[in-house]
């Protein structure tokens, strides 16, 4: 293991080496996702087939096809794993957006609001139990420990996040345990279990779930700055969601401690739920800006996303790495 | 293996045996629950625990007891898959009151009432998950599969129950498909797994599997029996719900294939979800009498009662096996 900057390029970062890098996996992780969302009711496939055809990044199980590219690891048991992650994230979409009552994702309508609430609860309860069928499949009860355990974590997160909404008194410390259970648990789970396929060394698996975790984080946080920053159009956010549903994030953290005691009061109020008015919205746009929230936020995924490169330093150079590296560079350039 | 009958005692059968047969390991089984419920966030445990103390019976957890009663099991292993079982269970029922807008459970308010859907979804989540590490933690695989998959069938029984709903047109077969799924699986494997960790064979698995299966179905049947029946009073069963929901059970298909012209066009109506006073009730309980739906529907589920009682024809007469028996016959007198 060598200490080791992680020299960030002068070119803009993109997630062309690493979409590259995982491509032909990934289709073969498309085929078990599309042949094991099916089932004898048509409705489940219609249901899960809105969210999962429809455009999302596949972050997660790239993430441990990525990982399995680094060590060298030369099967195909990984694939399915792969799936296993995205139906696991999938499931959870479907229940947060019916948790949050959100109406679009990725710039479409979410399955709640097509298909219901109750069959988006059940359909996200059949892609839950799928992920576990996938995994009892490859049969490694060293996955499966990573991967139930992740699950319970992030349910965790997402109930400690509904704890904290409205709560205006919610910390830094809070949101980032928040965070680190609801997206970063699956992040490092992602990564890590492609250590655990190719049977690499405690430290290589330490390595790959911190890469995760701290990407997770980083990823999270960018997407929290991007809902107040006017001067991105991120595809398929909608923006001001956060602050309508008063949930706190780290923006919203920042301003708050920063501001003034008129600043403190507004706050309360909006986060509450007494003040969700677009002028409302513009107004705590204004006020994050005044304080450098968005640029403190950023600057704090930064952090992570550096991190999670400085994870990777005991494993040899090569495309992978780079891949990796870049991927995470690009993480907190989104938006810019 | 001797076909054999099964003589129904002329006394009235009674839970009491097999109460007694699983009462040491079930306070084994319980500690397990309260202790793995747990969690940092407080809202967690409040929230499982306010149905999980709710006086539920434990009669999937108590399959798998005397399930290993049955086959002598000497081992402890069953306490935590009893607890994993209880726990899918329980998650189950978390998001069925969310489906179907339930406020009242076992003579309470339900969860979803109590501490709102969000909550409660992501609640069944976690607790879901801790089913599976539980599950990992045993270290069966081949329990987890019996597991994993039980619970995608119960979600695709949900969902088609879902997609059932308020169609007249449902037939006693989809009925008892349904059933079968949302219902019986998790009955055929909570007493399966019993066989599974006493290493028992192939033979003996699938004779548990279709006495829990069998008893399953039976007790779904007479729940639903019981919704119609205005002479009983089950304790927490809120008469008429599944009526004003358009849920099509057997009374109703019955009912309806029974009827007459006038008569089935009431229930297009009812089921459709324009008749669905309390005077529409009554009408519709009316209609269940004349057609005698309740004691069809009872001697379905006899029928499957002995179907699981003869099951167990394998297995050597004992106190476990006579327990068993009168559990089953237990649970088709309920309500008389």
């Amino acid at each position: 293991m060598s200490a080791q900057v992680v020299e960030f390029p002068r070119k803009e970062p993109s997630l062309a080496p690493i979409l590259s890098l995982t491509a032909t996996a990934m289709n073969s992780v498309n085929s078990v996702i599309l042949d094991r969302m099916q089932s004898e009711i048509p409705l489940i496939p219609a249901l899960a087939g809105h969210l999962i055809s429809g455009g999302g990044k596949r972050m997660r199980p790239m993430l441990t096809l990525a990982g399995a590219e680094l060590v060298g690891y030369g099967g195909t048991r990984h694939h399915r794993l792969a799936a296993a992650v995205e139906f696991i994230h999938t499931a959870t979409l479907l229940h947060d957006d019916v948790v949050d009552g959100s109406e679009t994702r990725r710039g479409k309508e979410t399955a709640n609001i097509v298909f219901g609430n109750p069959a988006t609860v059940l359909v996200g309860d059949f892609l839950f139990s799928r992920a576990f069928e996938l995994m009892v499949e490859d049969g490694s009860l060293k996955v499966l420990k990573i991967l139930s355990g992740a699950s319970a974590i992030i349910a965790q997160g997402e109930v400690d996040q509904l704890v904290a909404q409205r709560r205006i008194e919610t910390s830094e410390e809070r949101y980032l345990s928040i965070i680190g259970r609801k997206t970063a648990a699956l992040f490092a789970a992602a990564s890590r279990i492609s250590a655990v396929v190719a049977e690499c060394s405690e430290e290589e698996e330490e390595a790959l779930d911190a890469y995760g975790r701290n990407l997770g984080i980083a990823f999270q946080l960018v997407d929290d700055a991007i809902d107040y920053d006017t001067g991105t159009a991120e595809m398929g956010k909608d923006k001001g969601d956060d602050f309508r549903e008063g949930k706190m994030t780290l923006p919203v953290i920042l301003a708050y401690a920063r501001g003034d005691a008129e600043e403190r009061l507004f706050w309360q109020d909006a986060i509450a739920g007494f003040r969700i008015e677009d002028e409302d919205l513009e107004h705590a746009t204004r006020l994050i800006q005044r304080h450098d929230a968005i640029a403190a936020t950023r600057e704090r995924a930064r952090h992570y996303a550096q991190r999670a490169c400085d994870a990777l330093s005991i494993f040899p150079e090569n495309k992978a790495r780079a891949a990796m590296v870049e991927a995470a560079q690009f993480a907190v350039s989104r938006g810019y």
